[in-house]
Formats: structure tokens, sequence, C-alpha cells
């Protein structure tokens, strides 16, 4: 097989400084381990529109398209929350996740023995916490026509539209099952079935693939906001979450701050298998561009660090490099090293990016 | 000024048990303080349908829209969950918050001192937690169109739409910002402005106001995403929250999770001053009809109860009545009276729903 290739877009505010450390890593899997990359690097969100006058220029895109894989950091900033609609830094995130069609978003939520006490939670309620949400990431709201501000009579109105047919529930569905069946075999999936017809096909088509494809899988539904609640009073309940690209977004933001460690948590983004057999696939941190931070070494390298594991994982098949990379990762945790996002004790010394970067390369 | 009018809608489930309670300190004000009612019972929901062949009877809905406030318990069961969508028992309560333009629902999170070790957050985090979230309760996804599940090809698509108008904004934005004057003068207004066109009139329509009407009030913006991790992070940090319809929703049940007790949180749903200038108003408790434990004598009253006074609040402008009310809930807690979902110590004797009845008359 030839040399796999990555594409890396650290995008803005503190995606460049956590996409270093990770270049190290990667780095260090082509030197230790045999595991070479072709990495190339490109713009996203608002440093491309700086420069292109557009957050994801066409050869951008066509890139991502070819690749193996792509990485991405960060995208967002203040100085563009004047820009239209059209031009805003998260809608070159959005067009990458659309024509990849990368429609499983695969988001752990997994509590650090050694950060349990961050949390906000009670230590007993997240300590041991290992939870999967599936977004459906490339339909529903986020996509739907008609959609835009228009007027009616001497009023604005603001149209949003959520579509979602048979097809693309059943394809999320199915990856949400997979996963369940490597892992503790039970599947939540929650809508809003009592209000929203969407939510009735939702619980339907998922229903129908279940009886039809994974009887074995021990399947419940709840409302996305009863979901809410109970990820919020008891965690733990859970094993995987499927669900569309609105609740997606909020339940799995959510999810990740139980876990009291936002800087810790990655994600990726699969679509179909190309040609070679490897799905099409995004990794990024759950993690914002965090712009006040930016630039001055503090950000957290971690999530973005465990991004490259997950792509290690699910697009190299490299399932033992992935767990050699989160082990080192735990170490460095047990061992006390703290990013500044991570501090408790007044006084103590934060790490910084490259030192928490030199930790993991040290721990491998 | 004649007898104040109430409709009593018990509902389903714990809804008439629950209510019960509430008719006893209906009639204690009536019998002690001089502030009598002229009470009503009617069905909705499930028990509607039933009898009637429909969740809401048109009569049911004639009353609700001539008395000055209407008090419901609960709605649905697991017996109605294949009813056709437009006869779910949800439906029901749909149409009265819809006929009677019920636009601004308040939902406070309040964690009282006796039960801030019940809830799954850390004490600090939730102790003297008193936050409002106001959501908008008669536009967006719910009641926009087009909506359904419609065949296209051979495939199924399922349809709603979210759609705001400027106006519809605009004024469960000045109810949010007249509480917020009330209170902390704080509020924090959410959506999703980064990828939905009506979350962008959303927050341009707020900010019309706030500048043309409430410039002293302190108003901030964020993401519903960011929101739901902020109100698990760190939830004193809000005053007031204003929200749409579905993400009132999750993040009003999330933000009542964190307080530990469902049982415990009321809710009011106002509509525009009626000719003797009390709102439209509809009161409810959070949570809801509880089927699995219905009908046994185990529910908390204690939310309805404090829907109750929130009526004679916002309803009855009997503020120091309100306030007795609550007092007397916070002293029956204060001596340890728990209904069986307070219940921590293994073998500690729950209270019955009648007899936390009987605690807050006492208190009264
Ligand atoms: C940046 C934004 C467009 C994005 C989303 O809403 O999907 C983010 O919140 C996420 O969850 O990845
Ligand atoms: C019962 C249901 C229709 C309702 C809603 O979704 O609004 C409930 O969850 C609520 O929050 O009052």
């Amino acid at each position: 097989m030839s040399t796999p290739s990555l594409l890396i877009l650290p995008g803005d505010g503190i995606g460049p400084e956590v996409m270093q450390q990770v270049r190290r890593i990667i780095d260090w899997y082509g030197d230790k381990r045999g595991l070479k990359f072709e990495v190339s690097e490109d713009l996203v969100g608002g440093c491309a529109y700086d420069k292109h006058g557009t957050p994801l220029h066409d050869d951008t895109m066509a890139k991502a398209q070819e690749v193996d894989a792509v990485l991405l950091g960060a995208v967002g900033g203040p100085q563009y929350d004047t820009l239209d609609f059209s031009l805003k830094p998260e809608r070159g995130l959005l067009r990458l996740r659309k024509e990849m069609d990368l429609y499983a978003n695969l988001r752990p939520a997994q509590c650090f023995d050694a950060l349990a006490d961050f949390s906000s939670l009670k230590t007993d309620v997240v300590s041991g916490l290992d939870i999967m949400i599936v977004r459906e990431l490339t339909s529903g709201v986020y996509f739907g026509e008609p959609r835009g501000v228009i007027k009616e009579g001497n009023e604005r109105v603001g149209i949003n539209t959520q579509r979602y047919t048979e097809s693309e529930i059943a394809r999320v569905a199915r990856s949400a099952f997979e996963l369940a069946r490597k892992r503790g075999n039970k599947l939540c999936s929650m809508e809003k079935a009592n209000v929203m017809e969407s939510g009735v096909l939702w619980r339907d088509v998922v229903t129908e693939v279940h009886q039809a494809e994974y009887p074995d899988v021990e399947l419940s539904h709840m409302y996305a906001d009863a979901g809410a609640m109970q990820l919020t009073r008891w965690p733990k309940q859970f094993d995987v979450i499927v669900t569309d690209n609105l609740f997606g977004d909020l339940l799995s933001d959510l999810a990740a701050m139980l876990t009291g460690s936002l800087g810790m948590l990655p994600s990726a983004s699969l679509g179909a298998p190309m040609e070679n057999g490897r799905p099409k696939a995004l990794y990024e941190p759950v993690h914002g561009s965090a712009p006040d931070i930016a630039g001055q070494g503090k950000a957290n390298p971690i999530a973005c660090i465990l991004s490259f594991a997950m792509a290690l994982r699910y697009s190299f098949d490299q399932g033992a490099e992935a767990d050699r990379l989160e082990k080192a990762v735990e170490k460095v945790l047990a061992d006390g090293v703290r990013t500044a996002d991570l501090l408790q004790a007044e006084g103590a010394k934060p790490a910084s990016t490259s030192e928490a970067g030199d930790a993991v390369l040290a721990a491998l």
C-alpha cells in the first residue's frame, strides 16, 4: 500500500498551536514506528477567508476529497462575527462535512481517572464514564432547504428546515449499531417524536434497522429533552447514543462537559468507504478556537492529539498504535501534567502547549 | 373585582394525585386568607382521548380561553404511544399553548438549600442556584409548516420547519428583559446563529429590542451548544436566559436537572394581557406524567403546588401570598419531609403525596 496521506487544516485561534504538537506525534510515528504519512497543510475558516475571501477554497476542498484523512484544528474568531452568513469560518467546516459526506460524527465522552475531580459533577457520577455519541452530521436543519431570512409584509422571518430521508437515518443508525456491538451492545436513540414528524420517522427507521439487521443490540428510545436530563443525572446508564445533527450538537457538547475536560475530547467524522476501503474521514477536537488564549502557548493539545489517535484507529486500521497513544496521554495525566485549562490549585504552574506535547512524546 | 376563575386540568399519570394536593392549598387560601377562586375541572391528554377521542375537546379549549388561569398536571402515558401523531396526549397541551398564544414560558431553576446534596452536580456548583429560563412557546419548529412525513420516490422523508417572525422574537425578548430587570438585570440569549438563519434573526431582533428599550440590562449572546456546556459547568453565571421553543425544551430540562429535584420545579406559560389586565396563563409542573408510579401515592406534589404559587404571583398579583406558599415549601423541605423521589438514605421512609400536602398545609 502506498504511503497514507493526511491533510492538515490547523484553522484559527488555538488551532495552529495544538496542531503543531500533533505534527510532532506524527513525525514520531514515522521515525520510531515506521508509520509514515504524506502530510500536506492548508487553510480553513477565518484564515482562509483572510487569504482567499472564502472560508474554504475550492482547491482545498478538492485536496480533502483525495487524501486518506483530514485533521482539523478549529475555526472561528470574533473578528469574523460580522461577516455575511455564507462567509463565516463555520461555513468552511460545514462544507467539508457536507461535500465529503461525513454522515457519522463519533464523539466519545470519556472521563479520565486523573481528571474526574475536575468535572462539575460529583465524582461518583462521572468516574469511569465512557460513552459514545454518534451524531448525524450531513443533514437535518443544518442543511435543509428552504432557509434564510425573508421579508413578509414589513416583517423579517427567519426560516430553517429540518429534513431527513429514510436512507440518511438508516446509514447513521447502522454506524451506531456497529459501534455498539464493539462496545457495550446498547444503543439509545434520541429525538422529539412527540412533537416533530421528522422525529417520528427517525424513531421508525432506527427501529426497522434494529429489527432487520441488529436484533442482538439492546435498543431504547428517549426524547431529546429527557436525554439531556438523563445525561446530567446519571450518564453511565448510556453506552452508545445516536441522534440527529442539531440534537447531537447540544447533547455531545453537554456530554463532553460532564467529563470536566473539554480540552481532552477528540472526534471523528466518517463517511462511506472509498475505493481503498478506508472511510472518508475528518478528525477534529471538540473544543473551539478559543481566541481569548490563542497564540499564548496555553492551549491544551491533547484533544487534537487524541483526534489523531482516532485517525490511527478508524482510518489506518492501527488500533494497537491508537491504544499506545491513548495510554501515553493517560500516563501524562496520571503524572500530573496539566495545561492551564486543567489547573485547580491556585498558584500551581501550568504546562505550556509544547510542554504537554513533550510529555506525550516522552511517554510514547 | 369578581371571583377569579381557575380551570384545573389534572391530565394523566400522576397529574390527578398531585393536583389533589393543590386543591387543598387552594381551599386553604379561600378559607384562611379570603382568597376565593371559582374552580372548574376538565380533561386533557390521554384521559380526554379516552373519553372524547381527542386529547383536547373544543369545549375545554373554549373554557381555557375564558378563565383567568389554567392549572395543568401532566399528560401522556405508554398506552398512547401508538396513537397517530395528531391524537397523542401532547397535542392537547400544544393546542392549549398555541391557541391561548402563551408565548413566554417561564421556567425557574432554583436549587433548594435542603436539597443541594441531591443534585448530580457538586454542591458548590449548584447551592444557591436561582436562574430563570424564558422559552418561546408558540412558534419555531413546534408549529412551523410545512411538516409531516412524505414520500419522495420510494423514500419516506420527515420534514419540520423552524420559522420565527420578528414580532414573535421581540415579544418574548421583552418578557425576558422585564424579568431580568426585576432580578439580576442580566440576560443571555441563546441560538445557533452560526449555522441557522433563524438564529441570525433571533440574535438581531434581541439586540434591537435591547438597544431600543432595555439598554440598562446587561445582554450577552451564546450559541445553544455552548449554553448547554456552560449550564453544566457553572450555572450560576446566568440570571435570565431567553431562547427558542426547541432549544428551550432541552436547556430548561437540563437546568431543571441541575437542581437535582425535578419534582420541585414549576413553570408558567404567559400570553398577552386580557381585557382585565391579567395575562393569559397556564401553570404546570416541569415533571411529566410518570406513569410508572401513577396511582400509588408516591408522587411529589411540590412542583404542582409551586406552579400554583406562580399563578398567585403572575396572574393574581398576590406576590406576598406566593412568597408565603414558597416559604412554606422551603420549611417543609428543611424539616426533612421527603417524597420517594427525594430519598437518599436506604431504608428511610418516604412521605406520601398526601403527607407532603399535609406538611405544606401545616407550614402555611
Ligand atoms: C462550529 C460549528 C459550526 C459546529 C456545529 O454546530 O456543528 C460545532 O459546534 C461542532 O459541534 O462541531
Ligand atoms: C410534553 C412535551 C410536548 C413538552 C414539550 O416538548 O414542550 C414537554 O417536554 C415540555 O417541555 O413541556
